[in-house]
């Protein structure tokens, strides 16, 4: 009789089969221009030898569809982060939007800093100001409620420099990379200091990574019966924060595999780096990107108070790991 | 010029047209058997419904299958949760194996009833009790060799009622189960009171769900460099509790989205259950399994300590959840 395990079996077979054609002509075709916006330079080249290595049949790197996980941190990595983080211009926003509420904010620091623009002086108010800016702009509303605030504000959110929405300021090289490493079986994740909830409106339709693929810091939620419908209300309360050592914690919580590729751009990103190449194995990709490319964007690394890169560059020639010169690397930084 | 984009187009096109003769295959014959352990009875049927309306093409109710996310408790729902949880089973094992190196346990509660085998003086040193033993034996070791402790575990410990491997344990229809709605576009999570730690190392194998796809209660770990090898390092402090509440919590943190079909078996997938079905959408799933067959595995329901199914109970007949007659809907439990 023909049961329905070997129908699944014969259905996964085929589907094996045809993935394996389609692996074929991808690999044929990525022969003659896999990532168009990246120059032909040595950092392409170690991201392409690194994929070929680990999906050749018969490779001694070869690596099974399901171990193929890839993270990337988000801001700086994938979409720009200069001069200040795109949710910080949110939280900036949403105070001027709720200040109307809270007369009492035109004379309350941090707000009166973010409602005056007052940089200086927002960063004086140091962690406890930013904590505060925060909770009041990202919790006391559900789930849902939050991310409809979101989705609204980067419809009509326009980077100041740039005069571009946020969602159009990713790096075009990127983008394209998350897909190459997909056609070649990958599972890509954001791993990012960045709220969860704030990526997960638009990742999926950015970059093709899904809500479930995406790992970042969160506030707590409680869940909540409200007439009858159930709700997930947003505490003003940390619950994890996705950044240094927390990342390898993230990644191990929400993944718990240890990826083979890691894609960072700060100190930040260096404890993922560590916990993605510095298993033992050979055949592991880490790599860094540089901003180096004033012109079209920004160039900062040692010095900068966002996304500083310092520790983790010191590291990446010790450890081998791909730093890409932005200005070198790649032909573009933008979609046109 | 042929473009990367378009050849990733074609690739997608093409695979959704293999998958969408596969589906059709797969739905030809389903008609005839998709679940060959389960008796054609209301609740086969009404599973069997619930999965034809959100994936047929021009339904009214279909579901994208990014969308198509079904979430499975396991305890009780995918494999035998008496008459003590397999994990702690595992505690108390592993308190005997440690044993030797804390001669001071032979007088000290927890551990004096865990090494005797005293369930009642085991209940009655409570949470606190509990905790205490789940951090002595679940912590102070990286997750990788925490991991090999489960695994080698798993191998020699036998169900003292069944005389089989644990992993042998599990319900052959909810088995069916799972590889029906991945047959079906879905992707299955299980969301699990149990350790997320304890589970992943077998997960894959036994349901067929990767890693990634398990959610459940954690400690927290540490990052840490030993002699320049990255670690996770497992903390005695409780992290998240993936149980009641906290069901809908853990979902929203790991998936980002609403599943459309839940199955559970007690109280503690009650709020799961609301999350999933009561959000205002009308196709919707919401299953409880009933431990009906004593002769096969066991009868309880309101009056147990472990899996205590009351509430949930209640609430289905309100909500319209199935409530599946472990006796009159399954042919046979387990595997033969």
């Amino acid at each position: 009789m023909f049961a329905f395990q070997d129908f699944i079996k014969s259905a996964r077979d085929g589907t094996l089969a045809v993935a394996a054609v389609l692996l074929f002509v991808a690999s044929a075709y990525a022969q003659s221009d896999p990532l168009p916006s990246w120059n032909d330079t040595a950092s392409k080249a170690a991201i392409v030898s690194f994929v070929e290595k680990v999906t050749g049949q018969g490779s001694p790197d070869f690596i099974p569809e399901p171990e193929r996980v890839a993270v990337f941190d988000n801001d700086g990595t994938l979409w720009v982060e200069h001069p200040i983080y795109v949710q910080l211009a949110f939280a900036l926003d949403r105070v001027k939007v709720l200040a109307p509420q809270h007369p009492e904010w035109k004379e309350t620091q941090p707000f009166k800093a973010a409602l005056e623009g007052d940089m200086k002086a927002l960063a004086a108010s140091g962690e406890k100001g930013l904590v505060e800016l925060i909770m009041t702009t990202h919790a006391g509303m559900t789930s849902s409620d939050f991310q409809k605030i979101v989705t609204d504000w980067l419809a009509s959110a326009r980077d100041p420099k740039f005069k571009r929405p946020y969602t159009e300021l990713v790096y075009q090289p990127m983008v394209e990379l998350l897909a190459y490493f997909r056609a070649n079986g990958f599972k890509t994740f954001i791993v990012s200091g960045g709220g969860i909830e704030f990526m997960r409106p638009w990742a999926e339709k950015v970059y093709g990574v899904p809500p479930e693929q995406v790992i970042g810091s969160s506030i707590k939620t409680e869940f909540r019966m409200q007439d009858d419908t159930p709700t997930l209300y947003r505490l003003p309360e940390v619950n994890f924060i996705d950044d240094k050592a927390g990342k390898p914690v993230g990644i191990n919580q929400q993944i718990g595999r240890r990826p083979i590729a890691a894609f960072g751009n700060s100190d930040g990103d260096l404890e993922m780096l560590q916990w993605t190449t510095m298993a033992g194995a050979p055949a592991r990709l880490g790599v860094l990107i540089h901003h180096t490319d004033a012109e079209h964007e920004y160039a900062y690394d040692r010095d900068t108070e966002v996304g500083r890169l310092d520790k983790a560059l010191d590291a990446a020639a010790i450890a081998g790991w791909t730093v890409v010169d932005m200005k070198a690397d790649w032909k573009h930084v933008f979609k046109d």
